[in-house]
C-alpha cells in the first residue's frame, strides 16, 4: 500500500526568514527512502487558527501528516492542542511523561513549573514518542485513516526523533522492511553519473537506484523492500557491486559521510600521519580534517602559507623558484608539499596553491587554476586542477576536496 | 495599506529532500523588511494540477503570491503556464525577451532551440523582470487584486531577481519607501539583547527594531517607512545611535557581514598584518579570514599546530612548558601566539588551544575550555574562554569567532 505524507512546519521564525526549513528537507529524504510520497510542505506561524486550517487542507490530500515545531511550553503546546482538536482527540495526562519531566528537572537541579506539566498531556490513545534529546515528547496517533506524527522543531532534536522514533513507527505501517545503502562518489556530477547508470536504473524495480547531487560528487542510494532486513540487503548487494564497477575509481565508499572521513579512516588503518601546506585554500583542508573527532590520531599539523614570505621562511620554498615560476606553479606546489613533510614531520603532506579569485593573480593565472602536491617518502606527485569559474568559496571547497581525494587515491593505489 | 504574501516553491527536488527551501527564507527576510506579512509557505512538486491547487488556496489567503522555481525549458515553463491559467491570462510572445535569449545564445556560440523561445512567452499585460543572472525571465502581474511574482528557483538567481527586480516592484505597491540598517553584534544572545532593548523596542513604531539570532551574536534590524529614502534614514539614525550605546562593545558594525570582515577591514585601515597559530580550531580561523577576497593584503599565514611536536618544532613552544602545563593552558596559548608572530613575521598573531571534544583531553580539561592568545609587539594578551557544551563544530565556530573578536577589540582599544 502506497502512502502520501504532508509536512507541516509550525513556527513564526520560519515565516520571518530567521531560519530555513531544514527539518522538511531531512524528513523528506527519510520518507523518500521509505518509499512514501510527499506532495506538499506547508509552513505556518504560531497561530492556532492558521495551524488548524493547514491541517484541514493537509488531511484532504495526505494520509500521513508530520508536523515539526510548536511543541513545548514556550508556545503553549500549540501544535498538540490544535492537532488533537482537529482530529477530535481529548488530551489526557500521561504519568510516564510527567515522570520523565520530573527526572529531567531533578537532574538539572531546577524546580518543575506548572507549564512544564502541560507537556505530559497527550492525545488519548496515542503512541508517546520519548524524547531523549530534549524536553517535549513527540506524539503519534491514527484517526479517520490519517496517521499524525508530531515532532519537535529544533533541527537536531527533530532529526533524532524522526530517525529513532518516527521511522520505526512509519516502517510498521508498511509490510516488510525497507533498507538502503548509499554509494558515495567524488568528482562525478549527477548527469554524468546518470548517463553511466541509466540502463541499470531503468532495469531496476526492487531495489531502486536514485542519484542525489552533492557539492563534490553524486550519491547513489540503493533502496530495497523485503520481508526481512536480511533479504533487503541481499537484494541490494548485487546492485551495489554493479554501481561500484560502473563508477570505478569515483567511488569513495559506501555509507560514508565525506571525503575527509574516508581519508581519516584510510590513514588510521595504515598508521600514517598527514600534514598540509595551504595557500589558496587558506586552512580549509586542515579545517575539514579537524572537523572530525579523532583527527589528532592522523593530522600532525599544517602551514597556511598565504604569502611568499611564509612559503620561503616556514616551508623552505626557494625564493628564486618563487621568483621564476610564481607561487601558482607545479614547482612551488611540489616544494610546498616536500617542505611541509619535513617541517611537520608527517608521512604524507598535501599542498595546494592556486587562484581562488575573484581576480586572476598578478602573473595572469586564471581564477580556478590550482596545483596540488602530495609528498610521501622521497616521492612527490603534482597535479594541475581546474576548479571552474564559480565563486571563491566554491573554488576553495572543490580544491580542498580534490586535494583530499588525492590522498584517497594514493592510499588505494589509484594515483 | 498592509499586504499579506504567500510563497509557493515549485520543485520535486524540494519534496525529495535533495535541497532545502532556502529561497523561502531569503524572500521571507526581505518581505519582513518591507513590512509585508507572510502567513504561509507552500512547497509543491513539478505537477501542474497540484501547482494550480496550491495557487487556488494561496489566492484566498494572500494578496501577494510569489513563486520560485518551475521556470525555464527543462520543466516546460510549468509555473508560468499554471499561473497564467489560474488568473485567466493569455500567454503572448514578448519580442524583447526573445532578443535577450538570442543574444545570450549568440554570446555562448550555441544555437537557440525551439523550447528556449517558450521563455519569451509571458502573460499579457505583465511586467517582465529581466534576468541578468540566468536564462528564464521573471514575471509580475496583477489580477483580481492579487499581485503575482514569478522568480527562478536556483538560489543565487532567485536572490538577485528578488533583490533587484521583485523588491522595487513591491516597494512601488506601498506609499513611500522602506529603508533599513542592521547593527551587528558579537557574543550577545537574542534574549540578552532583547532584555537590554525591550523598552526601546516597545517605544518604537516607525522605525521598528527587530532582533535576529545568528550563530555568533544577534543582529538588530532598524526599519523605517517614510516618503523619501533620506527621511527614512533620518528616522533610523537616532535609534541606531541608541542601540549602539545600549549594546556598547558588543556592536561590531553596521551593515557588515561577519566578524572576519570587520577584522579584515580594521587591519587594512591600520596597515597591519595577521597570523594564526591554531590547535583546536585546526585551521578554521585562517579559513574564515581567507574566505574573504582581499585577505592576502592582511593575512601572512598560519600554523595549524595540532600536535605538541608541531607546537614545539614550528612555533617554538618550549617542550618543558608543554610537559608541565599541557597543551591546553594559558602558558602555551601565549607561547603559540608569540611564536607565530616571529615565525610568520606578522604584526598581530592569534592563537587558540583548547578542547573541541567530544571527549575531555588527557589532563581532564573539559570539552569547551579554550585559551586564546593575541601577540602584538612585545605584548601578549591571553584569555580563557568557555565555548559551552555544544558539539564539536559549534565549539570550534564559537572559538574562532571569539578569537577574531579579540582582534577587533584590540584594534578598537577595548581589549
Amino acid at each position: 500500500m502506497s502512502h502520501t505524507a504532508e509536512l507541516i512546519a509550525i513556527g513564526t521564525e520560519l515565516l520571518l526568514g530567521n531560519i530555513a526549513n531544514t527539518d522538511a528537507q531531512m524528513i523528506s529524504q527519510g520518507l523518500s527512502e521509505l518509499g512514501i510520497n510527499v506532495y506538499y510542505h506547508t509552513v505556518v506561524g504560531d497561530n492556532p487558527d492558521r495551524v488548524r486550517q493547514a491541517v484541514e487542507i493537509a488531511r484532504r490530500r495526505a494520509d500521513i501528516i508530520i508536523t515539526t515545531g510548536g511543541l513545548g511550553p514556550t508556545c503553549d503546546d500549540l501544535t498538540k492542542v490544535a492537532l488533537a482538536e482537529a482530529f477530535g482527540k481529548t488530551l489526557i495526562y500521561h504519568e510516564p511523561s510527567a515522570q520523565r519531566i520530573r527526572d529531567r528537572f531533578a537532574a538539572m537541579e531546577r524546580p518543575v513549573t506548572e507549564n512544564n506539566y502541560q507537556q505530559a498531556m497527550v492525545p488519548e490513545g496515542c503512541t508517546v514518542l520519548d524524547n531523549d534529546w530534549g524536553t517535549a515528547p513527540g506524539v503519534a496517533f491514527e484517526a479517520d485513516g490519517t496517521h499524525v506524527i508530531l515532532l519537535p522543531g529544533p533541527p537536531r532534536e527533530c532529526e533524532m526523533m524522526f530517525r529513532h522514533r518516527a521511522v520505526p513507527y512509519l516502517k510498521a505501517l508498511s509490510d516488510g522492511v525497507i533498507a538502503s545503502r548509499t554509494v558515495k562518489t567524488f568528482g562525478i556530477g549527477e548527469s554524468a553519473a546518470e548517463a553511466l547508470l541509466r540502463d541499470l536504473m531503468n532495469s531496476l524495480h526492487n531495489p531502486t537506484l536514485a542519484p542525489y547531487a552533492k557539492p563534490t560528487g553524486t550519491e547513489l542510494r540503493i533502496t530495497a523492500h523485503a520481508a526481512t532486513e536480511e533479504e533487503a540487503y541481499a537484494l541490494i548487494a548485487p546492485v551495489e557491486a554493479q554501481v561500484k564497477e560502473i563508477l570505478g575509481e569515483h567511488v569513495i565508499g559506501v555509507n560514508v559521510n565525506s571525503i575527509q572521513e574516508v581519508c581519516l579512516n584510510l590513514l588510521k588503518e595504515k598508521g600514517l600521519t598527514l600534514g598540509t601546506a595551504e595557500s589558496c585554500t587558506g586552512g580549509l583542508i586542515a579545517k575539514l580534517i579537524t572537523d572530525l573527532p579523532g583527527a589528532s590520531a592522523v593530522l600532525k599539523g599544517g602551514v597556511v602559507s598565504y604569502t611568499n614570505e611564509v612559503k620561503a621562511g616556514v616551508l623552505g620554498v626557494p625564493e628564486d623558484m618563487l621568483e621564476k615560476y610564481g607561487a601558482v606553479s607545479p614547482q612551488v606546489a611540489e616544494a610546498m608539499a616536500r617542505g611541509a613533510r619535513k617541517v611537520l614531520g608527517c608521512d604524507i603532506a598535501l599542498s595546494a596553491t592556486g587562484v581562488a579569485g575573484p581576480d586572476p593573480d598578478d602573473r595572469g593565472n586564471p581564477v580556478g587554476l590550482v596545483y596540488l602536491g602530495l609528498a610521501c617518502g622521497e616521492d612527490c606527485i603534482v597535479q594541475e586542477y581546474h576548479a571552474g569559474k564559480g565563486d571563491r568559496s566554491r573554488i576553495r571547497r572543490l580544491t580542498a576536496g580534490t586535494a583530499l581525494d588525492m590522498v584517497r587515491r594514493h592510499l588505494t593505489g589509484r594515483l
